[in-house]
């Protein structure tokens, strides 16, 4: 259940209106790597680490909490920038301009602003709109949650390196102190959320590669270089790279040739990796039981209840008896 | 600020995994008449309406705070009914089929069931996705937010209207009682809001025509019969119908024929309504002064900060020197 | 069968080319609150309402048909305020910039324009586009038909509200007398429409809760206070508000409380509402009963067919033999 | 304006109800080669034609009339073969399941049932729904309007020819007489349509290239083997193919050596075509001149007006004081 | 499977930074009518041409192939015309004004140039998007493939129609020669891919009508009046048109009356056809007979494989035994 | 430039068709997580690295090169599983269900198939589509750039994490031996690709946090427990974690009452962090100056040029003069 604080988590303030940065910011509010999207992600992937992983679930619900309390901050100071419209479109009967847009300017150049944000005059009527910076509507689509930590984890840092560079292009186009200070903190909160993220990603082992099966060693370590001219080379594909040791990249200069000499890869003998497929398995049988076992280990009782009243243990949800 | 309380505000519980039911169940979570489209909607609408009627906000917050407590509780609905899905999938290394999903069934069946919800097993490894039953990622589309309570709360009465009949029908296709009952109560939910957002327009007053503007009397009245054969008459286009005393529908027979003798409706003349233009420029610009002033009113400080801390009033925000 | 009247419904005039204000009026023609969402939305609800409600059927397609004419209107205005465009367009040798849109101004100056509303230019070729103002493509998901009248009839008074409201903000954007005229006339339309909407909801009675199911009383007259602070209290959350007599709100000041003590709700007591669980199963039972029977009683023959030729009844379709 | 008839193009009449096959049949109705779609481009691409070219406009307007009258016809065939649906969700009271879907299988049955159409039975209520057969929205970014006939006729001819495919294929999924029946109709119409179009785009000379401009004659007959291996030889690479006489395909069988040695086509001569840069320009200045007179010629009042009252001659719009 | 060569098709060159027109040319990168639609339209037909056509998989491929090399000639141009942006953008300690957007013109104008682009600053930062002029996303539904050729050819065709008027569009608004270079390149490609894919129908007879079977003779010559007023005849609804000698339109002046009179088109004898409904039928089984066989005919082994390796010959997908 | 040879890369083999599979495989063709993303996102990320970090937009265009390649690889499997279907389908004349789909079963249970592909069957002939596994088209809101290389290698990181479980879940779905094959090489290659990006993004230092600009050290460090009830501690939230030595978390365990503590975080001073704000300020400025003159140091000439004929040197684009 959620529980509605009417204090913000950030003390968010505006200097003056200004129309065309609440543009810019819906980016943060409706967009593809803003609030509603971080705070949707970490929800929606809570579900299923409820019952085998109690102790990440409260983490991804803490997070998403917290982004809920962002969009809201970021909703609340558009909704400040915006300032005026709302009343003056109020003021239907009158054919006078929408000062507040454009101080006295003449209706002409009126209308031009109102062409680069016409959500707030036309749609929204001067609030936020759940949209990113170019009115394109927030889509569930944005949303990564496949079941397995060690992936939703991965997308979860990448999801909040993708919010602060946001943050830090948005910070070059508003002069005004006080909101230059909420996206300060909003963009420091997402530095905050990666740490946690990958300390949480950190403490699943193993989590390399992400799932459960591992790669077959004949493809794990090779490049293929599909591309002519000067080839750049680097730890990426020679020598060992990111490899344990004794392994190394195996670079395949000329595809073509490759592809024809292993008819398609077929006959392509492992180069680089250490693990035989035996091992691979091996390997493979051992995480399968492990994972699925701690996904399935739980409820007893007949049924399923999702919380306890009060709910005072982490775990959940539990047989129905044991309520 | 948002805070989450563990404890689901129903007591949500499944007899047995279902994982077709869970599929119907999506058209809640992310469908275009689903608990995120509420909340959102309603969670939208009041940063717009937090400083005229910080009444209504109180009242729209309150009702978006629930309907997240509510798309958790049709998540946690869902994941239950998918329980086992993510355990065998994790069984990564095994050929077996997965069999929670239908007994010992042969694998052509088991594809089969997956075709019918292949996104819990392709894609969201058995947990909720964004999506409604037929896959289609939610939208900021379906929001509807406008800047107006006499338009926003019809919004949201037609909202609450359509997300209780898709609850009335998706009870037809479970057995399960403890699904029932925690459907039943979503639904109920939704006439108890009905109700307050009723309530809520009918203390603005006027709230007819929605907005500030008044109709031109010319044309308010008509009814264009736009069809040929046996006519339906009813209250919606013969006698006063929903008008007041002394007024009354007109009813246009054939359009084309009163579209061609008045010139493109340019000399029609008023019929059945009572207002004259001259009464209706008069409403006009006292509902707009009434409402601009109400917009307008505020914030007497330098800039706007949305909270004081700690926020004991209503209103909000104000001025920065205020806080 | 739809037939074209080339005559316009409302005698459309435009005094000069505004190519920003089409970009604006985009919103009424290709938006999510525009003539083709409401034309649409009437016309696919309309089909389901053809055999047991032909009268609402009647009514359905006069308004749908009349929002076609609108969305001709809406076009035809369009189109009117890009003249020229297209015919420079078109003078596609010619190096020189494209005059219509901005006198002699310097090229640069005309591609900020073009910005501005660039599928005129690029795209659509000076002709309208089915998109919004701000360049998305009309949706689908816009139309909401629920299949039941006392749910659909609420959607559509909550459309032509805010159909309204945007002609409303619109309004403001433009001083071409000829503009004004037709807008206020679309405008007006849409008060009408929710007048006939209004009247036919009315005639359909119990029209409350809308759908067939009555709301569990234990749930019904419930407000959960979800914020904390100071509330706010009015006829949504205290006294009888819009509940019949003897009936009133019970108002959770301290939902978390609640929700612990109740054990999720499932202890809740009905208060303030009159209504017991057996009344509720014998209302649920009595208009299941009414409506199913209503929408079941017809067809005798053998197969359906839809029209008769002529058609000059009311009812349809029929049964294949009674042609 | 519009005008809605009551009666059907054709005869649609089903012999019995067909969920299933109304799910496929969705395709012609919301789907992106459906007739909305349509409906709305040659509705769309009319606009932009009025004025120059009143004859296109009358046909253009003449079939998308046709095609809404279409739309109707599938909307009114999927309701019909959706016969029960709706009756049954009403009686919502009732714990027994949908009788109508599946005779009397049970609830497991039906659901499975609902699964691979739930749009009918959770949203739509049993009546169509503006999707294709897989639940995605109808969109805007169907319909094709490019502001120039040339290119907006191939369109159509396109579109036709996707409509008729699908046709033939929904022809293999349904045994019902009735409905094969109205299903030829419909897929015969598009071969009508693509006629008609097909005999417009050839009164417009000269209509290749579509639109203004000649090619660069460098480029225009070369053929860039972009593939290794067999290489497929034939009139789209090799002698004369499409061109006129003298004029022939130029083969480039080494693209990488070709781009290297011309430094990136720059230094590419022209082989194959006859036209020279100079006759091109002439031609470009020609057509220039004349599609831009065309459309440029015309209104010579002040404003623009739409129609006339009666509008009796095909041009149009005027200028206003002509009316 | 696919290579890169580092060098462009066509050597791209920009003479200056241009956001502006950057922010245009995004129609055709991620655009309806852009190069990736293009590419990924003929490389989705190639697969199911593979087989039975191996000639018009090759061109088809070689096609998209070329267009995923304009593809990458569209994005170099986009990201030469941005240069500067991401430096600046990365200068995140500063907090002077973007000086490259607009030479060092005040913040407030800096914004507002952000605003007609704002997915360049705030997203991309200073790439290209994958989106259209207007921010709206590349979309699959772009993507037309049908599974016959003489559909999809002319698909093709209207796409290379549509791609062509949106360069010629876009050359009207940039002044720089070396991007009028490039996209008169372009634009020219278009022509020749349009030949190209008009030769590649020709060689498929019968391609009239679209698909396998014939239309309806009583209705294929038939043209429906569905409009009032002056009516334009031409080739398109009168005499033969481009109907086969001894054939011609049937003009429907009076729809309404004809649908009453015909019950339906039921009793629509056939006017202006030659062909009897028998010899309909023969045809229809012939085309069938031969398509399906044309189709069938193939893989003689168990199972199938893509290609052989080397790929020597055109044939493909072959049995398994073959390789 | 791109170039295509006709052998796939891997040899890609299926033993029978089995379009519900195939209709599965979809989600790596048109998916949100599929090849196309994968391609899209790399080669779209690649152009703003092209000038400043030539090695790594060598390593982004061959691994966008190779997933161009696995998505054929995608397509011929698909199209190899529904081997039969577009045969049929042209078998037009025909009333005989389409056996290769079910044997000989009865229509109704061949359109009992037909829903659960239906794009297969009534859209793409038999052909892949470009949409996910429920029909969903491919969007460009999957693919992520945003200009800055320690962002955008974490997006790549994460897609391939997503790609690789997608890939796992698949291989629970087929018995197939050569689908297995073929999908465990695809799998493989995305570990790989992790790897790859993983050691690319090792190359750049510092790369944390991601983007130019440091996080507040009031706000870095600090852990806000959102929810009640029992909390998990971990390195996420207590103890150094992932910070470096003398740092640690922040446990703010009741944020609400710290939020009002500190008037909304405006007071909030740093706990757990090393850094002061003014190192924090001239890290900042020393990484904006060392990122934007990497970025910014370039092209000396007059315009730019993307590439030079032959292009044997990494780096590119330069000035004109220079090609």
């Amino acid at each position: 259940m959620f529980y509605h604080v009417k204090e913000l988590q950030f003390n968010a303030r505006v200097s003056a209106p200004d129309p065309k940065f609440a543009a810019l910011l819906l980016e943060q509010f409706g967009g593809g790597n803003g609030e509603l999207k971080a705070a949707m992600q970490y929800f929606v992937q809570a579900f299923a680490a409820r019952k085998p992983y109690p102790e990440k679930y409260d983490l991804l619900m803490d997070i998403a909490t917290e982004e809920f309390s962002h969009l809201e901050i970021v909703g609340a100071t558009i909704t400040m920038l915006l300032d005026g419209i709302n009343g003056e479109l109020k003021d239907a009967a009158e054919a006078n301009p929408i000062t507040s847009l454009n101080g006295n300017g003449a209706k002409e150049s009126l209308i031009h602003e109102a062409l680069t944000s016409p959500q707030f005059l036309v749609l929204s009527g001067g609030g936020p709109a759940l949209t990113n910076s170019q009115g394109v509507p927030w889509s569930g689509a944005y949303v990564n949650a496949n079941g397995d930590l060690t992936v939703d984890l991965r997308s979860d840092i990448a999801a909040e390196s993708r919010a602060k560079i946001v943050y830090e292009y948005l910070l070059k186009f508003t002069d005004d102190p006080y909101v230059h200070e909420t996206l300060r903190f909003l963009m420091t909160r997402e530095i905050a959320h990666f740490q946690q993220f990958s300390a949480a990603l950190d403490t699943i082992q193993p989590n390399f590669p992400p799932g459960v099966l591992q790669g077959d060693p004949r493809f794990t370590h090779a490049y293929f270089n599909m591309s002519n001219g000067a080839d750049a080379r680097g730890p990426w594909n020679e020598g060992q790279g990111p490899w344990g040791p004794g392994e190394e990249w195996e670079y395949i200069k000329e595809p073509y040739q490759h592809v024809v000499d292993t008819l398609g890869e077929i006959e392509h003998e492992p180069v680089g990796a250490k693990q035989t497929e035996s091992e691979v398995k091996k390997l493979d049988k051992q995480l399968s039981k492990q994972r699925s076992s701690e996904v399935k280990s739980a409820t007893k009782g007949k049924g399923s209840q999702w919380s306890s009243y009060p709910q005072e243990e982490l775990p959940s949800p539990m047989g129905i008896e044991q309520k």
